[in-house]
């Protein structure tokens, strides 16, 4: 039985993904698979996602570039979510220009930006 | 408005939650928190969770004595889920004994394990 196959995907059809840079082993992305998007990770060796917001397939880096290399991936115990060991292409995997989606962190209850962007998303997403 | 109010919960109230260990950086366990999980583990700086299997708030180590103090916390770039950085106080954050959930590899199609359990969880568990 295939991964695909095994992986309990929930009420909605997606399992939760974490990307993490292979060689710097910082979390870049916590996002979602079907099945669909699973199997052309699998079968092209570069991330394909589900977008929630579009409800759509959604092949990481198709407009900026910054496609995802898979290197490794790792179901959890319960075989319900992947981790996914990655080589980015180009840095930045943030739609918002950062090296990662996680850019901020928690300073006396106040949201502060750890590193600056690494691009400018307007000159990316709309040239 | 503090990162409870902010942070976006899914229908159910929830949102993902990446713990990684702040030192090896090793991705330990994709879980889930609620606003009262969120709370508890802000004001306590030791990590709850809600536990979708048994619908109640958790004390991740409560029972194995594995609890995970928070170093970190990092919402991400759409505010709809936290990565928080952790300070296990024994090794061994999974259930299984092994030392994060995602022990496992895809290996031609094959789970395969990469690190064996770092205590067995019949003695933590069932003493």
């Amino acid at each position: 039985m295939s991964i695909t196959e095994q992986l309990r995907f929930d009420s909605d059809g997606l399992a939760p993904v974490v990307l993490q840079d292979y060689q710097t082993l910082e979390v870049l992305i916590l996002a979602y698979v079907n099945q669909e998007a699973l199997e052309r990770t699998l079968d092209t060796g570069t991330v394909y996602l589900w977008s929630r917001s579009r409800q759509a397939l959604w092949l990481k880096g198709e407009t900026s570039g910054r496609r995802l290399r898979v290197v490794e991936v790792l179901p959890n115990c319960e075989l319900d979510s992947l981790l996914v060991l990655v080589r980015q292409e180009l840095p930045g995997a943030c739609h918002t220009g950062h090296s990662g989606c996680f850019y901020r962190r928690l300073r006396d209850g106040e949201l502060e930006e750890i590193a600056p962007p690494l691009f400018n998303p307007d000159e990316v997403y709309r040239p």
